[in-house]
């Protein structure tokens, strides 16, 4: 259920059973200060919560962990968000905090609501598993897309329809991959971390759960570093591309002017007034010349057929 | 035998001796299923099971150790296939899934099943041994086979044979490396942490065999690493030869409009109306000209011949 | 307030309470000299308090540790200043040496004489913590600044508004890159070592704020490192966008040269002076000449119309 | 002495001075499996000594150690030789096994022989050492071979004298750069580990010794590594040098395109029919026309000159 | 004072102060035996200290360490010399040797001639600081040198005045930088194991100064580090530079011949001899063309002003 006040979620805090408190919207300075003073957050996870541009983090203190991350999905026109999702671990509540409305975390509510699966009956710590799980799930689609974005472009650069936008294309495509990387990466150190922690708020058997996100990440950022080599690569391709395109070029230049230039040099011969030239006048040399000319052309289109040019 | 019920295959559990439990086909979840509550397998382990695009890993759990690898075979078309192959490693069984028919274990069940080597008499993690020994030599033909594309490409490259595909083979090239290098590397990690497993499960004696898989596994992935460098430094090559092929156009078209430009305009020159001009009267003229033309055509012939640009 | 002689600031050693002497300007090399005596600093210390080329780094001795970092700040003119500051951490008393007069700490100072927050109730860590927290601040808007020319230049590029300068700038901003990262990065050690430091000097409650600057600081070498890879391939994009344009000039010589070379052929041709050329004397000759000279016109450029040169 | 059986070397085994057994060639599988069983060697030993496609490596063996290496030497022909050289260390013998007939051991037989120096007087693991030695002095000599053919190559370059074979001799020496540097590299690791190595068959004031060899081999890795990234920068200036070329080419092309074409615009236009062209009737005109033309021959040469194309 | 015989220095070792034997060239084999003899050095240790291609390492025997270093300094032509120094530092001796004469031991002599500083009343570990302490002064001056070479070669290029010596002096000083770095990087190492060294020959408080050194190197290999780097993108610069000249090259050919190459078609047309060309009798129709011609020429210049090419 939707609650209207702050102080109306306190009162979970008491409570035996595991509680998860979602606050959208990070600009309610004052209602997370009261959440953070109610829960007896440390002032610097406090500042953390509300400053957007963290990176993916955890800290561990006494008696709660507070694990930063990045969600990231695409919106209606395949855009890529980022938005920054904190999570505060108590030993009987799990805090959220979002930037914005939309989630991922749809499926979580319905499996909560319908009381199925193991989500019921187990701690809080499995509680923040299954979010993060989802935030995780939510990545694979997301450099799915990216991938495909990477696959037409290379498809565009090889079938030659080269558009001067390509590079442009490769370069936001670079810097997409190198933000998502960002956003990710940190996280595998955050996993690590949380399996490793030494206290009663992540227990044992939780541990093999986020041992399988931590196999996940590492699945993503493999991809993710793929994509990048590809990229790479993709640059050099677009190169070659250019290169072989002014290589066409030039060879239908080389072949027009190697052609016609000695014709229309012996043309020029001809056209020459001196007041004694032979040939001039001998009946059939106009004939004789042009025959020696279409001789040269068929001559200078073997060569250059022979030289692979044509 | 080939059993027609997985409970068929479950008496096997309470035997003495050893049992390989092969499933052929992932899609049969209920029978998967089935096999794990009968093995006691925790649910994530039976999830990864029917999960195809796992990277290889292994989880250790209390009875039973999972591993995940990639069998990489070639099909008749000389076309890499990948398939998951899972292995849940007990204390007296050896369970096997694989995603299709076909396997590379061939050999290993010819050796089973005439009693020869030290098949029969040795435990399970033998049996493990033998079939990942299989899986890794296979590696091996596979890579050999890569490296034999990209030897081929090279040649083609440096006998100049371009067309315009290469950088796509290089490309694609580049690609599959990519993804044989992620399906293999990871298993060294895998290779390293059963030799360091502390349990009942691997005996002292059998880790100098897995010690040998490693070996292996260092020269595949090095063997590797080499071809992706050789690729890298394809491009390059590939890039060299556009430019030594441009150079070349380059040449015949300056050798042909050097030559030919001067020789046109003194035709030009002579073939001006103006009504004193007085070199068009002398009787010899149009042959001293001549004379000239060739002169300077062998001149620039020489000039070009010493800039060593024929 | 500012004091006039050095021995001045000798009797707040003896106080209780935490101080602060701040030494703007390093070649007062005496008065250095006698501040290094009084607070009983090793020679090596105060050799490298005045030599201005430190690296960041840290020294512990028995009862005091001696940070070097890099101040960085924008001036007036959006130039890059760097200036060392050195702090000697003492249990009461906290040293600071600056370069030259202007800081970045206006606002501790501000802080401190409205006697407002934390600073006044805590120790010389806490204190040490602000200023450097002041300092690691500026960087973020340092390399901000650097990202927005980074952008400029990405822009300037992509638009086609290539001046040879460009080159110039990106290898200033790669310079610069390099610079700011040698500067920041070492940092991130010495905050490193003082959170791991074991001694009362360092507060166990404290060390969660220098914790707090070393999260900042792999954010600033983050953003550093996403900067250069992009410099890089900026580097890459001027030179494609070279090849472009030089493909584009190649074309129009080309598309130019193609279609009148032939045509002056034609025209060379029936500018002969052969005695007998039949076309010459049928009266409409002329006109059907400009036809075919036409129609050849129009196919050519249909020809590279189909190539997409035009 | 050369023994005519197997059998013959094995009455050593009892004696107390170290023996040393040398096996030339690796197919007489059948002496190799005696010697094996005699001296009690893994199945896995075995079945690595006749396989010679092994990297570099060492198996530590309760009773022996187990190392592998590669002997690189150059043959007559400055062809490089890559032959694989296994060592079996005990505590009273050293067995060693190569591909084929030569070696590099020449001059230990030769001490040994003479009883000269400490060989004589020393344990197994100094006869390795003294081995081991040998062949990593071979490696300095081989690398040498190797810079001084880069260096060759890179003189080649520089003078100009470029031949289109330059690109596969760079490739060539690359791909054999990268051969011996995976022959020696893992060398460094099984030094190390001999060199840490815990028992009675490696004596403390040995591993002095095995310490130089691994000084010895780091310089040759360190070597390689500059010869690579001197290989790498050289296909940067072949294609530098042909870009400078082309630069050369276009120039001539250029400067003799851009000279005479509007000298041959101003011929035709004099050689037009025109009935009124007033300049065709005056006498001198001919005559200033040449000066005209030759005045523009001159003005166009200086423009380039200034240009510093000329 | 010097020494006549080897014999003289040997009293030194007995007396209670530290002495400082320096040995220059190392082709008085006899004498360096002599001395190694005398001090009880390892076999190894003498062979090690006549050889001259030594890298940078320490080697710790019972009671004395033997350091080997690179002494780097600029000759009168600038030119950099190596030359291999080896110290060995005894309780209360520290021997040096030299390849040569020429050393940058200078001061160290005078401070200790003058009975300055704590040279004189501290151990044989100080001695051996200051001595480490003036060669690894001189590398800031030596790298400072090379980083003004490159800034020379980086204004040149950017100028514009490029010869076709920039690749070979890029390449030379790639090179250069390597092989300082090679000889500079290893004493990181060195210094390292200093510092951490655990016995009587290195006191705590002398810790300090070789950790101060140690801050040195790094500085320094950092520098070079940056250099290496910016040598690499000075090659990118010089080949935009160089593909930003052709392309200057291409745009006057295209210019010229596409301005006149249509202007020379028309004059071609009315040189024609046909019989009925109307416009040839016409009394203006020179003067038109004349006006067309330059109608024509005056918009293409319009026209490639516009493209900027002009």
């Amino acid at each position: 259920k939707e609650l209207h006040s702050v102080e109306e979620a306190f009162e979970f805090k008491l409570t035996d059973c595991v509680s998860w408190i979602n606050v959208n919207g990070l600009n309610h300075v004052d209602s997370i200060e009261k959440i953070g003073t109610h829960y007896n957050l440390h002032p610097l996870v406090i500042e953390d919560l509300v400053s957007i541009s963290q990176r993916p983090k955890i800290d561990e203190y006494e008696d709660y962990l507070f694990v930063v991350l990045k969600m990231l999905h695409l919106d209606a026109e395949e855009k890529l968000n980022y938005e920054q999702v904190s999570f505060i671990l108590g030993s009987n509540y799990v805090l959220s905090f979002q930037e914005s409305e939309g989630d991922v975390f749809g499926s979580v509510r319905e499996r909560i609501r319908q009381g199925k699966g193991r989500v019921r009956t187990m701690q809080s710590d499995y509680l923040l598993y299954i979010l993060m799980d989802a935030i995780v799930d939510e990545y694979f689609s997301v450099i799915e897309t990216l991938g495909d974005k990477i696959e037409d472009l290379e498809t565009d650069i090889f079938e030659g329809s080269i558009e001067e936008s390509a590079t442009k294309d490769i370069q936001e495509l670079k810097k997409e991959v190198l933000k998502v990387r960002r956003s990710i990466f940190p996280l595998r150190e955050v996993i690590n971390r949380i399996e490793k922690h030494e206290s009663a708020l992540i227990q044992q058997r939780t541990k093999t759960y986020y041992r399988d996100i931590y196999d996940h990440l590492i699945q993503v950022t493999e991809n993710i570093d793929i994509y990048r080599e590809m990229l790479w690569s993709l640059m050099d391709m677009y190169m070659t591309t250019i290169s072989n395109k002014m290589n066409e070029v030039m060879k239908v230049l080389t072949i027009m002017a190697s052609i016609f230039i000695p014709l229309t040099f012996i043309a020029g011969i001809y056209g020459m007034n001196f007041d004694y030239i032979p040939e001039l006048h001998y009946k059939y040399s106009y004939f004789i010349l042009w025959g020696v000319m279409i001789a040269l052309f068929i001559a200078m289109l073997f060569y250059f057929k022979r030289k692979k040019w044509l």
